[in-house]
Order: C-alpha cells, then structure tokens, then sequence
C-alpha cells in the first residue's frame, strides 16, 4: 500500500500548464548529412526556449547581461529518443525545477506539435556568474531570484 | 518635369506589400565577442526567410527535396549595415526578383520591426538541380514554375 | 587492505597515452557576447574529434554512412569547468570507454595545450543504425567492430 | 610587342605564393541534408582562415579587439562553383586585396586540396570599428596598419 501524501503535496507538485512552450521547425541548415536535425541544433533550442521563458516572466536576459550578471550553463545532459527530419514542427517544453542557490536546474522535452512523439529530453544547470570578475555569484540578483522564485513555487 | 511612366509600368513596380515578413531574434547563441549577430547568422535567416515564404505560397522545400529537385544557393551577396544587438527583435523581408531558366533570384533586407533601421540588404540566387545525378534541371518541376510565377508577376 | 588486482588487470587500465587528441582553436565564430565559446560549440568538437580519431584508424566516417551504417548520438552529457576565450587554444582528448552490443561509449576532455585547466569534460554514446530502415543494427559492420575492438582493449 | 613594365611593377604583381593557404575539412556538423556542406559553413572558414592569416604575420585578432579595434565584415560575395561533401578535404586560400583608408579587402577561393577543383569563390570587405562608440575609425591601429601594409605590397 501506498503512504498516502501529506495534504499540502498536490501543490509542491508541478501541474502540466507549467511547461512553457516554444515552437521549432527544422531548417535547411539545421539538418545533416541524414536529413534531420543535426545533434548539436537542439542545444540551441534549449537556450532559446529558455531565454524566451524569462522573456515571458519579465526577465530579459539581454538586460541581465547588461546589469552584469551571466548564467552559463555549467551542465548539459541530453538524450535524443528520436531524429526531427527537415520541415517537421516541433515543441521544446521548458521548466525550472529548482533553484539551490545560484544554481538553477531546468528541464525539458522536445515533443511534436501534437504530444505524440518524443523527440529529446534534457536537463541543462545554470549557474549566476559576475561578469566583472568572472566569478560564481553569492546570490542571486533579487529582482531576478525573486521572479524564478515563483516559477519553482508555482 | 519627370517623364510620365508607360500605362504598363505601374503593374511591373512591385507593390510594397508583396515583401514575404519573418520575423527573427537575436538569440544569445547567435551572437560573437562583440555582443551582436555573427555575421554568418543572417545567412541561415535568409534561408528560414526563403523556406517559410515557398510555404506560404503552398510549397513545401522538404517535399521538393523528396521529389529529387534541390535548390541549392550559387551566389549570395550580402551588406552588413548596421549590427543587431542580443536580444533584439528583427524582420526578414524576402521576395523573389525573378526566374531565370532555372535561376531564381531573392532579394532581402533584414530590418527593425518598425522599419526604420537597416541592418541588412542581401541577394541570393537559386538554381534547380536534379537530386539523383547532381546536375542542373533543364526546367524547375513544372508545379514549382507555376507557384513561383504568380509570385514574379503578382 | 586494498584486494590485490588479478595479474591481467593491468592491460585493462587503459594508459594515458591512449587518448587521441585533436587541437581546436576558438574562432570569432564560436564566440559569444560573453567573449567565449558558446557552449554548443564544444559539441561539435567532440564530434570532429571523434570523426578524426577514427579517421586515425582507418575508418572513414564518410564511407561508413555511404555503406548505409550511421553513428548517431543518443546520450550526451557534458560539464563546462572553465570558459575558452577568443583565441585561445584548447585540445580535445577523447577515447573509447566501450562498445555493449552496437552502443559506444566515449569519454571526453578539452583542455589547455599545456594540460595544466580543464575546460570541459564529457561523454557521450553513439548506436549504430542501419539507414535504410532507419533501425538499430543487430551488430556492428565486422571490419567497424573489429577496429573498434582494438581500441576497447588497446 | 609586348609593352614593357615599368621597372617598380613586377613589384606590385602579387605573386601566387602569397595566398595563405588554411585546411579545412567537411565534418559531419558542416553538412546539410544534400550531404554537403550547408552553404553558410564556408562563411565561417573564411573568417578562420582571414583569422590565422593575420595570425600568421603576427597579428592576434583576439589582441586587436582587447586593444579597443574590431574587424567586422560590411560587405561579402560568395559564388559556390560545386558542393564539398562529408569528409572531403580542401584548402582555403586567402589574400589581402587593398587597404583604402580603413577598409580592407580580402579574396578567396576554397579548393581541393591538389587545386583541380574550386569550390568557392569570395571577396569579403572588412572595416575598422573602434569597440568604445562603435563608429568607424578614421585610420587603422599604426601597427596594424603597417603590418598590413607590407601584404598589399608584398
């Protein structure tokens, strides 16, 4: 039998509407030799779906940048489930899962447009580095830290 | 006085409106040292360009590679007016000058969404080439002339 | 007390010399606003390193796909330690961990010229696939799975 | 008869030795889904050859951008003779066409490595930006002008 879960559980779990979506499609000068994406072109989704996240949460990532505060990704692990051939659409699914001090951890899905096929998972970790110094910040920025905060909770 | 235009120039002018519009971003991944666009990023916009305007006009570029007709890019001139910053949002204007034979011509200019700012003109020049022996078509694929003809004329 | 290694353990640790190392250098096109290479860039080393190493060995990647067996990847993961700056010079070390079946595991380090920083460790897998059908293979190509087999045990 | 040169103007005939030679090879992130290299992939080697070119007279581009000067492309023409495909070897070559004040042009070809066939021709027009206000130099760094200097003349 199963422990049932304590009352306030159903809200520390992350309800499906919480993904954000952004669409791709597969360009010419995305594929490869074997006419899909090549491997590295999904990397660069990730990052734009992510930025594009922050942009729709009020954080510009560009304006971060400006303000001195850099978030590098320092971990990357992806598996790729199956090829997206040229043309084809798809939905890069992004979360935040976490944020343990200046680490923020994110995790994704690449599915097609209709949640049929599963194209690529990923977990990818940031972390707030100073731009002056080039070091690992201590904390946040809070405007920044407070905006995520919601995310995590949400 | 300004010599008044023959009754038939008026159709040959394109009118404004049939500039194709895609809309593109400044992605951190598209960006060099010096905080703008690399300037090989604009090629791969032109083609995006160029690949969303076939189909909205019906053509799928995926479906025409199937069917043994590449369109492979033989001449691409491009200036760089002025540098798209990080995050900025941006227009690809595309519409095809003409065909020649085989040759399609494009013409391009990369703007800012409220058209006052220029950031790049370019041309690039298409030709049809038969997949399975590499060489150039006599003709385009008889339902490509035709979609593509309306587009020169209209 | 440490058990002692049976007498045929030592072959199997395989000796530092047997990375094989490809030398990269960080181009303005790598480059991000940070003014160091974007972190998808490390990918496509990691895989021009492998190419090369099996180059070394004679096998040719480009003749392996022409013969209708493809390597792609499935599983990669990847830490970045340090930045590469414009510029700078960097050497990619990669080897073969193992093959289970039509899986290859590699392992990954790009350093410094010098060996003396880390920027980036890695590894990833690669499964063979038969591109006609698109389907894993039940085995490897023999000549690729006996060059292959040198290297495990080499 | 031949019309006698003016003794000064063997001098000025740039000599085929002066072209700077840089190898390039088709990996498989170069390729598109012709199994070629996608069109903007020869863009960014003629920046990496126009980069070790400089390198190769003593002028480190990474240096040159810290000291507050930048080299960004204005203006770039690429006619594509005949696609390289996966795998294939070729040879960019490289060479200072003029100065005219701080613009600073460049021609290209990229060739098979025994030079029987070519596969790209360019020309790329750089100019001088000063990285603090982003405005076009009046004249170049002295030393690199004169570094320069001794390439068109050479």
């Amino acid at each position: 039998m199963q422990t049932p879960l304590p009352s306030n559980a159903i809200q520390a779990v992350r309800p499906i509407e919480s993904w954000f979506e952004y669409p791709v499609r597969v360009q010419p000068h995305h594929t490869d030799y074997a006419g899909v994406a090549w491997h590295g072109t999904y990397i660069a989704w990730l990052e734009e779906a992510r930025v594009e996240y922050l942009r729709s949460i009020g954080v510009d990532f560009a304006d971060l940048v400006a303000m001195g505060c850099d978030l590098p990704v320092v971990e990357l692990a992806i598996r790729y489930h199956r090829g997206m051939k040229m043309g084809q659409a798809g939905v890069v699914r992004a979360k935040m899962l976490a944020m343990k001090g200046v680490r923020i951890n994110w995790d994704y899905q690449i599915q097609s447009p209709d949640g049929q096929d599963l194209y690529v998972s990923a977990q990818v970790t940031l972390v707030a580095v100073n731009r002056q110094n080039g070091k690992i910040m201590r904390q946040l920025p809070p405007t920044l830290e407070q905006t995520l905060a919601k995310l995590v909770s949400g």
